[in-house]
Parts: structure tokens; C-alpha cells; sequence
């Protein structure tokens, strides 16, 4: 490792050149505005794929965003690693809320600030410099490796799954790792063995056909605001639990032994408090917060709107009413069924004078990996070779939808290894990812090879 | 009036010419950016006053937008009118829902279209070129006449009381005369006898200090848009009643006779609805549709957002959310009690793990006007004389705040006789309005200078 160490030590400022290069390209994947934003982010990952010596290496189209893809595999006898990852980033807005631009990256405190810095281009940039640095100075990798990184991952990976059906040969592994998740605290290397998974939709309540003047047809018709209002409070009950009808009937109750595993997590509740700003924690009755933001489905609103919205005042009664909803998912609830639902509890909850329509956003079903297979096991011994303290096993609150795809498809064990830190303001302004974290993974990763191969072989 | 009526028919084109000038002042009050436009508009209406010849013509500065006075006093014996206006304007968004420019005049089927064509600089300009018709052709006006202009209508007059209670002695009259209502249908001119009044506040709510990664932090916190939404839904009963504890205490309940007077209006509920676009009329419990929008308070919400608005989804749980609210208010409401009595609900019906602030805006007292006063029957006949139809005595819903403020203040009866349309699209896209009732207006109110003086001297 001593070679690799020193490789990475020597190229570090040309690294991070590159990094910049990558976090430079606004690849919003949800604006259409920004496609061949995205495009270009997708060859610019495919030329450092072949810079580095990576084989078969391919900007596959979809309907939607493309796909990289790129191989080496000459590790004969070893085990295969499929590695996933994501180029695409979230919008930017409120954009006057970034203390530098969210697309010219700079190193402040040893933290590279940009969007996508954290989630995920950094973390995809890692596995490249890593494979590179093993090729460069052991001239072979430990393992035989295929890197599938796609653009679409922040609009809920709408293409990928038929990609991954059309080309189950292409992608067959042993092993899928994926580094898109966060360390539990910073010095605390996480392994995360659980994802929620998602159901995304968008309510439109429509009344009158314009906006109406508040005084002189004011309390003569249905407010579409008052009307989406009470439709958002009618789905969580007085205890903080989703009122929507058959909503936790699939969710499988977390035993004994998870909870005191995640009781042994001992996060500070007042700590979190804190740090978040607000004046209460809060949440489904009977849970405890690791417990609401890890194993309990949740239904949020990500957005509302309806009328005036600019300084000062505007009277009138909009026409119109708009909710953004997301549900975080846990085994065993299905995204179909939570959808509808939801469209049953809207339908029978819809306030008199509207009317409505439901836009069905993206799916992804709960994922939960075996604690003790090997692959795991042999992260955490690649984790406290670097760290020097022993690993933490997570179950995130958070969705990375295509796994339960991959898992289904292509009947791999998943290990997520994610170096990303809660406090990076991923999905919000000012996004950094700490250097110390980009350092030691490199590290981390680099030997996980190594381990994966002894155990998995 | 032959002579009258034959100035108005030779001159109407260069009317309709001035007419378009005055209206492509974008004088949006609500808007710091337009402030010159507001000054300029101001500057525009007092060359006007005096190229008709009216005389003491001032442009009053405020605190904010100027005040525009002009008279002319030389009716010996005769009563003093004191006419009031507005030449500011409501915002124009959404700007995309415009068929021609807002700030661009053009007479499509004679109508004119522009933002303020109704409400309220195509009224105001009608009492100018009245006042210029009868000045051109009998040399001299039936009575005497003050006119008040302000700019600051449209966001509650914040000054003119101040500016009305400093200049009671410039402003005393016999009656105030204000042309900013609708008719109650085409063809059915209208005088209205009692105005809502207005309340209005914009609720912010903050949860966490920034937006959060829902999956990561969802379950965890209170989310500002369900927590807004619950006090946003805690506004209203089940069965459409303001549920603010005291919101009704001092709402004078409407007699039999006033009732029946509204009853004989005849309009039709299910013609309303069809015009509306909405799948059912709805409102407060045991009233009718002409009752709630005119003689009953309301609050409503004009204008709700919090979080992610883009196309696509973004998934965070937004960190704060706010609401812009109104209400309508009638005898005996006081708008500074409603405001407090709101503060309290908020207060008490808080969701947990949020913070609040309160913004007041603006506010109006209702106001009503006796139906046999010499003034408003003098109005009537004026009217019959030019529509050849009974005039509707009706209670507008809407507000003018400053109407209370003048018969307090200067101890006047009121005559609100409109001549806008409530098809005519006011405070929405593509405002307009109706020639017909511009050409029919002018000649209404060179009727009313001469009835009047004969009613009240």
C-alpha cells in the first residue's frame, strides 16, 4: 500500500484539478435546460475511464440521460466488482443562498465546496483515482472491475432499470459497491446496510379556471389553497404518523436487537437540535429520531405553491394549487401500492369546490443487505485499516432506488460505503465534501480491493 | 346634455388616444421597482388636470406614492363634490396568461385591454374628461369639485389617511363621489352602498435554519409546509366558517329586508358556477353566493409557498414556508381587533417544532351608506336617465379601504357608482373594459354634476 500512498500524496493537487474539471459541469439532471450539461458530463467521465486505462468504455444513450460504462478484466480467477454511481446533481436554487458559485468549485478548510462535491461526483471521482493509482503502480487491479455511473440518479433513475435488464451479461458481478452514502459523524466510517425507498408524487387542485379577485368572489367559492391544505394536513394524524389508509400495513416492525443496535449509534438528540436550528425534533410518536429517519416511511412535502408569491400583497383567490410529495419507504412497502394509496386517500379526502389531478413522479423500492457477508465484512476491515476505529453499521434514510433494481436483476449483495458526512449540505446550498474523507478514501477503497478479492475469491 | 354628448362623440378618438397613454404607465404600487413609475403616472394625471382647466393642481408627496390634487370652486351656492380615485395598479403576473401586453392598450370588440383599464385609471380618466366636456361646453361645472387621485390603492392606502386628517380643510365637501366598483352585470348599472373592509398579514413559518435531504432527515423534523398547511386548514370549519375564536362577534347580522334586497338581485348560482369554471360553489354554511361575497367576512389565502416550485421533483424538506392572507370584513369588524384575533389562533394552533412570524399589511374598514341619502338618489335617477333600466343597489365584496377613513375624517356620504364589469378580468390577466360603458359613463356623470346640484343645494 505504501506505493499507492505515495502515488496518491504525489498527485494530489492534479487530482483535485481534475475533480474541479468534473464538478465544473452543471450536470442538473432534472432541468431540461441543462441536457447537454449533462451530456458532456457523461464524456468528459468516459475520457478519464480511458485516461486511466479502463477498457470497453462506452457512453451508452437512454431515453433520458446516458449511461457510462467501462471495464478492466483481467484479474483472472478473482472476483468481479460491478461499481455504481451517479454524474447527475440536484438544482442549485436558492442560489443566492451559496456562499460561492455552485458550479466554480473552491477549497476552503480543507473542504471542496460545489454541487455534487459530496453527492456523488466526488465519491464517483474517488473509485476512478483509486483504480487508477493501483494500475499505475501495482500494474494490475486485485479484482476484476466494471464501472456503471449513471446521469439520472436525482430524478429517480426513470431508465437505468431497463438498462440494467437489456444488459444483465454486461453488468453480471459478484458484488455491487456503491459509494453514495454518508458516515455516520466525521472520524466515524459507516457501512450502510439499509436504504428507504421512495414514492414520488404531484398533487394539482384546480378551482376556479383564473384567479379570482379576493374581494368581490372571496367566501363565494372553494379557496384551492385552503382546499391543498387541508389535504396536506389530512395525511399525518396528531401523533406525527401518515394517516393515509393501509400506509404502515407492509412495514416490518424493527426488532428488538436493531433497535438497540441503533440506540448504540448514540446520536445526541440535542446535538442534532441544534445543528438542524430548530426548536423541537419531531416526528411519529414512539420512535426515537434514528429510528423516524432510518426505519419509519415517511410522506414529506419537498414543495407547495399556489397564487402570489411576491413582495407585499396581491387579493386574489387562486386558480390553482400545487403539492410536491415524496414517501421514504421501508421493507416491506411497495412504491405501486403506496402510490395509489395515496391517490385512494386524496380522492376520499379531496375538499368540496376543486378538483384534482395526481402526476405520478419516481419509484424505488426499500432495500435491507445480510450484516455479515463477506463483502461487508471485508469493508469494514479496509475502513479500520485507515481509520483506526471500528465501523458503524447504518441503515439510511435516504433512497438510492436503482439498488433494489440491481439487487432484483442481477441477484448481487450490495455494499454501500459511503464517505460523505450528514453535515455537506448535500441537496441544499453551499455543498462540500471534506478532503480528509476524499484522502483516506482513496485509501480505504484501495485496500478494499485487496480484502474483497481474499475473501470473495 | 346635447352639446355635452356631441363633445364626447367628436372628441372620443383623442380620448381613447389619452386614454392609452395613461394606462402604459405601469404604475404597480406593490412594486419598489415601478416606484417611478408611480411618480411619473402621477405627473401624467396633473398636466391633465390642468389642460382641462381645473386649477390648484398639486402633486402631494408622501411617505410613499404622491397624491394628486386638482378643483375647481367657482359654483357659487352650489355643493362641493369631493371625487376620489386611484391610478395605481395591481402586478400584472402571471405575465404568460396575457393575450397583448399588459402595459400595451389595444381596443379589441370595444374593449379596451390593459392592466388598469377597470380598476381604476379608465374611471378616473372618465371623471376628468366629464369635468372637460362640461367646462368646453357650458363654460362652467353645476357644482364644485375636488378631486383626490392616490397612488396607493392597490396596497392599502398606507398613507392618504395621514395625508387626509393633514389637509381635512383643502378636502371639505358636500359628498364624495368614487367611481372604482363594479356593475352588477352588463347592462345593469349599479350604485353600491357598503364595501368590505380588509385585514391582511403574511405568515412566515421556520423549521430547520436550511432546506433538508428528505430521505436523510425526513421523519426526523417538523416540516414547515405540513405545519403551515395544518394552521392554513385550522382557519376554517367543516362547515366553511371562519374558525378564529371571535372572528364573528361583531359581524351585524344582515335584516330580512336586506336579505330580500340581495335575493332580488336574481343572480344565477349555476350561471355563476359555469362562468366561475368550478365543479360547485362553496362557502360558508347557510348563505347564499351573493350573501358570502358581499355581506359576509372572509379570510382567504392569496398567495402559499414553501420548498422546491420547479418542474420534476427536488427532495427536500423545506425550511420554511410561508402564507399571505386577507380578509374581507363588515360592520361592525374592526380590522386591527380581526389582526389580533388571528395572532392569537396562530399563537394557540402552532404546530409543534416551528417558529413563527407575523407581517401585517394592509387595512380597511368596511363601510355602509344609507340608500335614501339626496346623493345616491340623485346618482340613481342620473343613471336611469342614460341606461334607461332601475338601477341595483347593491354591497360590493370588495374593499376600498380609504372610503372609511373619508367619512370618518370629513363627515361625508358616500356615492360608489362603478361602471367597470365583474367579467372585466380586474387584479387578473387581461384586464379590460367595456366602451360601451366608458361612452355611457361620461354622459351618466355629466347627468349627476346637474342632479346633484339639485338635490343637495
Amino acid at each position: 500500500m505504501e506505493n499507492v500512498q505515495e502515488y496518491f500524496r504525489k498527485n494530489r493537487d492534479e487530482h483535485l484539478r481534475q475533480l474541479k474539471e468534473f464538478l465544473s459541469i452543471p450536470s442538473i439532471s432534472s432541468l431540461s435546460v441543462h441536457k447537454e450539461d449533462v451530456q458532456k458530463c457523461a464524456e468528459w467521465l468516459a475520457d478519464q475511464c480511458r485516461s486511466i486505462g479502463l477498457e470497453n468504455v462506452r457512453v451508452f444513450p437512454t431515453k433520458g440521460h446516458p449511461v457510462v460504462y467501462a471495464d478492466w478484466l483481467h484479474a483472472e480467477g478473482a472476483p468481479t466488482v460491478l461499481i455504481y454511481g451517479h454524474y447527475d446533481v440536484q438544482p442549485v436554487d436558492p442560489l443566492d443562498l451559496w456562499e460561492t458559485p455552485p458550479f466554480e468549485p473552491v477549497i476552503r478548510d480543507e473542504k471542496i465546496y460545489a454541487r455534487g462535491s459530496s453527492d456523488d461526483k466526488g465519491q464517483v471521482f474517488m473509485h476512478i483515482k483509486t483504480l487508477e493509482a493501483l494500475l499505475e503502480t501495482e500494474g494490475k487491479l486485485p479484482v476484476n472491475v466494471k464501472l456503471i455511473i449513471e446521469g439520472e440518479e436525482e430524478i429517480g433513475s426513470p431508465h437505468l432499470p431497463e438498462f440494467v435488464e437489456e444488459h444483465q451479461q454486461l453488468l453480471a458481478a459478484d458484488c455491487l459497491v456503491i459509494s453514495d452514502t454518508d458516515m455516520i459523524a466525521e472520524g466515524r466510517p459507516s457501512i450502510c446496510y439499509g436504504l428507504r425507498g421512495l414514492a414520488g408524487l404531484q398533487i394539482d387542485l384546480t378551482g376556479p379556471k383564473k384567479d379570482l379577485h379576493s374581494g368581490q368572489y372571496g367566501g363565494g367559492v372553494q379557496n384551492p389553497a385552503h382546499a391543498l391544505s387541508e389535504l396536506i394536513a389530512s395525511f399525518h394524524d396528531e401523533k406525527g404518523r401518515v394517516a393515509v389508509e393501509g400506509f404502515y400495513d407492509r412495514v416490518a416492525e424493527i426488532s428488538e436487537a436493531e433497535r438497540k443496535a441503533l440506540a448504540a449509534l448514540d446520536l445526541d438528540e440535542e446535538e442534532i437540535r441544534k445543528e438542524l436550528g430548530v426548536p423541537e425534533l419531531y416526528g411519529e410518536e414512539g420512535y426515537t429520531y434514528v429510528e423516524r429517519t432510518s426505519v419509519r416511511p415517511t410522506l414529506e412535502v419537498n414543495g407547495m405553491f399556489s397564487g402570489f408569491q411576491d413582495e407585499g400583497i396581491k387579493t386574489v383567490l387562486p386558480a390553482k394549487a400545487t403539492a410536491k410529495i415524496t414517501c421514504r419507504l421501508v421493507p416491506d412497502q411497495d412504491p405501486e401500492e403506496i402510490l395509489q394509496l395515496i391517490e385512494k386517500h386524496i380522492e376520499k379526502h379531496l375538499p368540496k369546490g376543486v378538483t384534482y389531478q395526481v402526476t405520478r413522479f419516481d419509484k424505488g423500492e426499500p432495500f435491507v443487505t445480510p450484516l455479515d457477508h463477506p463483502a461487508i465484512q471485508a469493508a469494514a476491515r479496509a475502513y479500520e485499516k485507515v481509520y483506526k476505529v471500528p465501523v458503524t453499521f447504518t441503515r439510511s434514510g435516504g433512497s438510492i432506488p436503482i439498488v433494489a433494481t440491481f439487487h432484483k436483476l442481477l441477484n448481487l449483495p450490495v455494499v454501500l460505503m459511503g464517505f460523505g458526512l450528514p453535515s455537506e449540505n448535500v441537496h441544499s446550498p453551499n455543498e462540500h465534501f471534506h478532503l480528509e474523507n476524499f484522502d483516506k478514501g482513496l485509501l480505504t477503497l484501495s485496500i478494499y480491493w485487496h480484502e474483497l478479492n481474499n475473501s470473495l475469491r
